[in-house]
């Protein structure tokens, strides 16, 4: 079986002052034919338009927190899935303020949706299990920030064990035994049990996509994130900066790199740089020096999470 | 002196859903040194940034209706502008639920701006004179839309009479009487009075621009537009909709041509195109065949006003 598609690719990934190149906060996560949108920064529906993404294939979207630079794309993108004819619910995650804010700009835009939206709306200080979304297990990370703000993880349920097609002419096993044995279920026959270890191969290990965006530097959250195949850290400011990052409750290049490094991720990818940054290649730089693979977010650009 | 400049430029002239280069309404007027925001769709101040536009020039800001693709990048816009240290106070125009959206959005995003926003808020069926703004004398024009509507006309006041040279040494006219006829006033000697017609040349004629979006089809707005140098029309369809025009109530390209034709304005600019064009170039056929001098928006380019 091919090994489904799962990328994290990248709508805009600037901080609050947008530049031509360098949108705000939005990102799809690809999985198999879904695609999920984490956060809507202005401009996430046009971006969409330009990298070929359909709207139609989103059925739900994961926002951080409420200030601008993550929301103020979604207006436009509810309203364009009107406009196209959608009537499939929309699925929304996010802090309580986000119904509040959907709300009141239908209501002053004269706006109405042609499907229904369904909030899971969190206030909550733990690290929350928000149920499978498209085939991912997906967990919701409280971070530290100016306003509530919540981080998300997505990974992969345990695939089903590989059978090993020696041992089916072997045991002769019918297709009702090689599911059994696929499930993780031993076979009983009438004189005889097969283990199901002996007929399969191990499944493969299981990948997975942890986001934290916008937070302070914050170490407690390393065990929520712990393994992931791929982290999207902000990193706002270099580490020159770092006075700066706590007060406005930011991380840092080395800051980010820091709990790559302690949440042992395979890849780290940093971003909402802050526009003060004409050239973002010194933070990378920075970043390296603590964990060594580290990639900057650009926009269009696709994270293969394997 | 040299003429002021005085031209209309385009950020984005689509209609809601916006494509990669056709972003929605959003437009610069832009007189001497001021530059007004006509709309404010979303990724105005994106497109503000890839237009080399100073944002800090805008004091004023003139809203059309409150649908999603004439206001989404307002809320975006004024964050950035609070970010950028601004402290001068921005004017607002437009229907009163401009007022209840900003304060709406302002409220559930956490956010707070860094200057004053003062309001003039539209409610009336009348053409209603907004004052001077910006050396430009501007009047509402209410439209009929689905949601309360304002068109807005833009006019130069009345410029100084210009001085003859050849007639300064033949009165031999100090810089007090100069100053008096260019005013259009009449210079009393002891013995003597000059007529200010005498030494003067007559004033250029007055500039004026007309923004007329969204609208159906209506020849009752002709008197208050009468004579513009420049008419933006929204022109949301090809004559063969016209009955969808109606039921959306938009304009069809022959109606903003018979609209520039009833009003003899010396150039037509269309757009807010219906984003099933692909290619607008029969939208401008159709309407040169009633108005021949009409112009199509392009995204950033500049519409002189002369």
């Amino acid at each position: 079986l091919a090994i489904p598609e799962f990328y994290f690719q990248v709508l805009g990934a600037n901080s609050a002052l947008p530049t031509r190149d360098r949108f705000p906060s939005s990102f799809i996560l690809a999985y198999k034919q879904s695609r999920i949108l984490i956060d809507c920064g202005e401009g996430s529906q046009i971006k969409m338009a330009e990298y070929k993404i359909k709207r139609s294939k989103i059925d739900h979207i994961f926002i951080s927190h409420m200030h601008g630079d993550h929301v103020f794309g979604l207006p436009g993108f509810l309203n364009s899935l009107t406009l196209s004819g959608r009537k499939k619910a929309i699925y929304l995650y996010g802090p309580t303020a986000l119904k509040t804010y959907i709300d009141a700009v239908i209501a002053a835009t004269g706006g109405h949706l042609g499907y229904e939206l369904c909030y899971h709306l969190l206030d909550t200080d733990e690290v929350t299990d928000l149920g499978m979304v498209c085939g991912l297990q997906v967990k919701a990370v409280p971070l530290q920030h100016r306003i509530p703000t919540y981080g998300y993880s997505f990974t992969e349920v345990m695939s089903e064990y590989n059978i090993d097609p020696l041992k089916i002419k072997a045991h002769n096993l019918p297709r009702s035994e090689i599911l059994l044995a696929k499930s993780g279920q031993d076979i009983e026959r009438e004189n005889d049990t097969i283990a199901y270890q002996d007929v399969t191969l191990p499944p493969r290990e299981m990948r997975s996509m942890a986001y934290c965006s916008d937070t302070v530097y914050d170490p407690s959250i390393v065990p929520a994130i712990k393994g992931s195949t791929l982290l999207y850290h902000e990193a706002t400011y270099l580490e020159e900066l770092r006075d700066k990052a706590r007060e406005r409750m930011h991380s840092t290049t080395t800051e980010a790199a820091t709990i790559a490094e302690m949440a042992k991720v395979d890849t780290l990818v940093i971003g909402h740089y802050s526009s003060r940054y004409v050239d973002v290649n010194p933070l990378l730089k920075e970043a390296q020096k603590v964990f060594d693979n580290t990639m900057l977010a650009v926009g269009g650009k696709k994270y293969e999470i394997r």
